[in-house]
């Protein structure tokens, strides 16, 4: 394996150039701008024309955001007749000419303003900001969903596997990255670094994330893993500051306790998939000792599903004990595995969206734990309850096969069995 | 300025990643493995597939990866009648389901299969080498030239400004470049690393490169610079051995004397204009002495050109001498001027290709030298003529735009002067 | 100025260098394993012998540490009876081989010992640690202070300027050097890296350390500055979290207000003189605006000498009146300066400890301000007062010489006018 | 194995120190400069008086660098008088002060001036220069061998194995530091980088060299490793441009075929132990295939010895025959056998100095190869016979000590056996 020295370096310096290419004065309004970029002028000046927009759009106040994204969504939208014009002379005749004419009309124009935004330092995670600023407005401007579809398609390209980074944080991580991981973590908490140190520092912790080259100082997504013996069942437990560490080589287990997706300008591209699959790979080969990869996941939709299912014939006298505190251990998780298996959406997949998530990566829903995360969150959302997913390289593709195509939920024995313990219905009503 | 360390650490990793996910056997054939990647068994197992499909791409022979393009072609074009369906019910509704359903049919298949082809490590580059194969195929059928769309699509927007890291390139460059900067440069042949050694090394050279995160083994494109005291009129005097290097300090004059695209397969996506004027900003903050910015350029067209007017009623007797080697200096350079101010192709811009080029910046035909290269090439393309092309960071946009609307070129007072000396016409053919 | 990349990569490996030379089972006493690493034994596996005496080091008790420093200290002695036959032959007759005799026994054999123990990855910073246990016995076994002699003789050859790096500390530096900086702050307390980060993350805040390339996780000293527009008269206003940052270009004042030695096992080898030096070349160089270096420093030995002084028929009274907490401000400053211009020790050289370390540097007394720290330990110390120090490159040279050889004092008109301030003598005691 | 990436950032940093404190101008001689750097104004304007001396030296002719290395070797010289006064009152009072005031004597000042000087960025480089001026002097002036004892000193405790690093030289490596293996190369000429293209790219060639953190452009020295299946027996073999290269997991031997010393500056200082040793360990844990670890090694005073043996009444005509040519290839290895074997100098080491420094490392002579090296040189030095030594990790201490205790040889059986073979005597002069 040779060590890529002169990328590394090479690389250190994409941040480093200076922008001596600014934006001059230019009173041009923003929409102006992006007419200019598009034209003659941006194949010479783009890179000026880019960062006097980008700059002219962190300035401007939410209406005149708006305005610009009803500009792009409307102004620089695709030609429909244009279109339907030469996709029936490209449907008659298949030329090279008949498809160049197409292609240039089949996209919309602000696609091509992006790309060409995307000339000066730092312009990447600036239209990565822009995009939250869309997902903002499009929930009242419901029609900007056009404009919406047009960044994730490019973002989707630009933030490619290929392109993607993988890299471990660990206390020799610049502080810098540290503190977008405390800002970022969405599942457990972190209150500051020194919280995060336990969690980073310890010899049977890990932690891995994906960055992007054009956005250094921004991670995308990132995992913890705590390496143990013994499949854990507590997230308490997991992250107590009483518990003794053990050395990373005596670990036979990596459990995946935390998941955090850190842009919302990214939202709809999922690395989770992939992050998970590389680490695995990474830690069997640094820990050949390592047989068992599982999660300890939260459940958030339970409580919610249980408060429907109150009235229940068959279990609603369990789910009202469940919510109420007053549930048996053995209840408590005999409700968790009914709503892991049976509790469906309209499209016939799992309720639970960590559930769908992992599931849909070919994991296996693998062993149910009460008591396993009472943290207030963890009560209100799931009564407490935790969830062990188990990734097995080996069966990861037909579970998720099976899952994709008939949205069979691929489950343990015990999750079975635990499914079909008799439980009390709810009382009738007299 | 801060320095990204960090970056520069991380990307140092990108290409170690050790394929574990590598193809495992898989006897399918190629094209249905590309729709395996293209289906969900593509969601999970993306990375696997897209290695088994780049290392089967490898193996294969050439009538193989014909049909494989051929494939592409065909099976993974966009359906045109699907397109016209959708664009006519978009162009009568312009809801967002209305877009999606659009947007889902108006790029051929093949894209997103490329896209998915660019997972695995190192893919990127696979799939730059993959268009150089369907460059040459294109020649013999033409009809592949639609694929061909599609790659230079996905190519330049992969390849996008914001993405490239521009690099200098000394003697503190890992040997494996500079091997590289030995084998791309198109202009002025280099025998070896000891020669290179003659460019790069003294304290008077400069080099830079544009490279790409996800290729950093190779450069896209380089320019070899030489700072000197007055603009340079001869390519031998400046890269004579027996020249005295001066201090970089003592510069006035850059003087780009070369220029090399280095990835075939990324022909049609250019580089050039960012990249001089990104190496004049360099140079610009590091030696505020620096005021001009010229070339050095050859004229490859200009013997081809003298050979049409050996007829013409004006001058076709200087041309004879020029090819004759019998004219004087000042009928020589007169003839180039004529040649770089008159010679138009069909579409009205410059015959001659470095021309356009440099024009297309926004630079200004500066100066005319005769004797300025002597080697063979020299000689046969050109008569020993080069030219001065000046890049004023001023009115390079002005000078553009009047390029780009009305094919004007702009050229210095002494060159048009040039074209005017009155010459020798044909001999009258009684 | 060429960026050394090749350096930065080869020292990255300086400590992943496995130990793959571990100390065996080898179950000598450390007295008998220090014999054997400075036989022919040693010549061969010194490495091996190395670890192991150091881990064996690190396993015993203080009594056998106590023993071990005993046995260098005597066993390993110089043998003064050879030496004055040796010095004597060599005072007759200065040949080569004489002095070559001469220089085998003019040296204690645990200065080899020493440098055959460096040998290992990590033994500098063990040698360091060694250190400070010896510091700690000396107190109660004097005699150990000849063995102490030598490890700072040769501490200070291996920890020479020329070895050197000095570093700046940022947010982009690794949490685990942050940490240290945290531990090590020993002048104004940093509680948590959220403290820190107030120090170090503002635009005017800047934080230099050295290094040593064998310890590159252990600073070695460092210093805080604050860039200002005004010469700062009050910790507390600089370190206020309400003050607002300005950007570093603007300022003209660099601050220096915290000096902290890192590594106990360094004592006696002085880094503070030229990293502040180095400091004040790096700021001038990046901020050509700065044109004033000074200090904001405590006097700690101010509260001590008052309380020594409350009988002082000149200012006795004055003196029991700061240390009452009653005294004018304009009465705490001309104690101040009265303390900081005569207080002696029986060497001629200043008594306070701050003003010995900025006067032999060759700064000058520049101005005292009153209530400048007015924290605890502030007050308790120097009644809250604290002294600006100029370090005025023009005149350091001259300053120390001064200081150096006549213990001349160099300061301010104001603060020599402060001193001649007539104050309230002492009560006649009737 | 953590990855240190501060460090490596650290260092890269060591030499961009740009020397902001240069000498300024000092007409001072370079004796009183040195005076100067030892006295007070040392202390503060060190490093500048520092750079003053060092390039001060650079400029000055030979006959003044003699007379400083004079001015060395007696004015800063040690004080014997005091010496011998100061060490026998240490011997009848062993006490701390008795022994400071002996260390103080008991080391000639131009040790500390050596230390002093070596504080600029630099420096270190230059004082290894310096000292091969004074190798150069000490020939004719052997008084000057005090003075290189000093130096020898200090270099050996600067070059500390605790500070060096090793690094891999490969096709990655800046093309600065290739040069320089090309001019280092001692054993196996290399022409130029092409030539050595050569030895480091094929997968089978290995390369590794120490350096030092202060002279990071500089290799101290190198050694080129082939990874064969078979102990290889002659050079031209293994450098042939015609052999195929095998992959390195195939290999079974690692054969050590040149190692160089690169700094004359440094005669006298032996890394060539511990760069063998670090090697092999380097080597065994990256391909736990490899089982033997041996060198192909020149025997460079076989000839010369060969011409001392031509009357030898035992094997002179046996000599005559080699150095005629004439000899068989069995008692070509006959007569290299006793030559190892038995030859030895007035000390009772082997004659041949490449022996003296493998069997010195605890190697074992292995086997001997006729018609190994018929370059001009192999031909005049050993005619063409070559050595392995086996370097048994097991057993390298246990040979090493038998070496340096009693002089004894380890040596196969295989070249015991051809020692014993019968050999035609001298013809019997009548």
């Amino acid at each position: 394996m040779r060590h890529n020295r002169f990328l590394g370096d090479l690389l250190s310096q994409l941040f480093d150039r200076p922008d001596k290419m600014r934006g001059k004065d230019d009173n041009r309004s923003i929409q102006e701008l992006s007419h200019a970029l598009m034209s003659t002028e941006g194949d010479v000046s783009g890179p000026t024309l880019a960062s006097t927009i980008i700059e002219r759009y962190a300035d401007i106040e939410d209406h005149e955001k708006l305005e610009f994204f009803n500009f792009l969504n409307t102004q620089l939208d695709l030609d429909a007749g244009k279109l339907v014009e030469t996709a029936t002379r490209y449907a008659a005749d298949q030329s090279v000419s008949a498809f160049r004419d197409l292609s240039k009309v089949s996209e919309p124009k602000r696609q091509e303003l992006l790309r060409r935004l995307n000339q000066p330092t730092g312009a990447t995670q600036k239209l990565v900001s822009m995009r939250c600023d869309l997902i903002r407005f499009v929930r009242s401007n419901p029609d900007l969903g056009r404009t919406d579809i047009d960044f994730v398609h490019l973002l989707r390209s630009w933030f490619n596997r290929g392109f993607l980074v993988l890299r471990q944080i660990d206390w020799d991580t610049p502080a810098r990255i540290l503190d977008k991981i405390v800002a970022y973590e969405a599942v457990h908490q972190i209150s500051d670094l020194d919280d995060l140190r336990r969690r980073l520092f310890p010899s049977d912790r890990r932690c891995f994330a994906f960055f992007h080259p054009a956005m250094p100082d921004e991670p995308l997504i990132f995992v913890e893993v705590a390496l143990t013996s013994e499949i854990p069942g507590s997230i308490d437990a997991l992250l107590s500051d009483f518990r003794l560490p053990i050395r990373a080589e005596q670990a036979s287990v990596a459990a995946f306790y935390s998941i955090s997706n850190c842009q919302k300008g990214l939202a709809g591209i999922n690395f989770g998939n992939q992050l998970i699959k590389q680490v695995v790979a990474e830690l069997s080969s640094e820990f050949p000792e390592l047989v068992t990869f599982v999660t300890l996941s939260p459940m958030p939709g339970f409580n919610r599903w249980l408060a429907d299912e109150t009235t229940n014939a068959e279990h609603g006298n369990s789910a009202q004990a469940v919510l109420a505190g007053s549930a048996s251990r053995e209840t408590l998780c005999a409700m968790a595995a009914r709503y892991l298996l049976f509790a469906k959406r309209a499209d016939g997949l799992p309720l639970d969206p960590v559930s769908r998530f992992h599931l849909g990566n070919g994991a296996q829903l693998y062993e149910i734990h009460a008591n396993a995360d009472l943290s207030a969150n963890g009560n209100a959302q799931s009564s407490g309850v935790m969830v062990n997913y188990l990734y097995d390289l080996g069966s990861v593709e037909s579970h998720h096969d099976a899952f994709a195509t008939h949205a069979e939920i691929q489950a343990s024995r015990s999750v079975r069995a635990l499914a079909t313990v008799p439980l009390a219905p709810a009382p009738s009503s007299t």
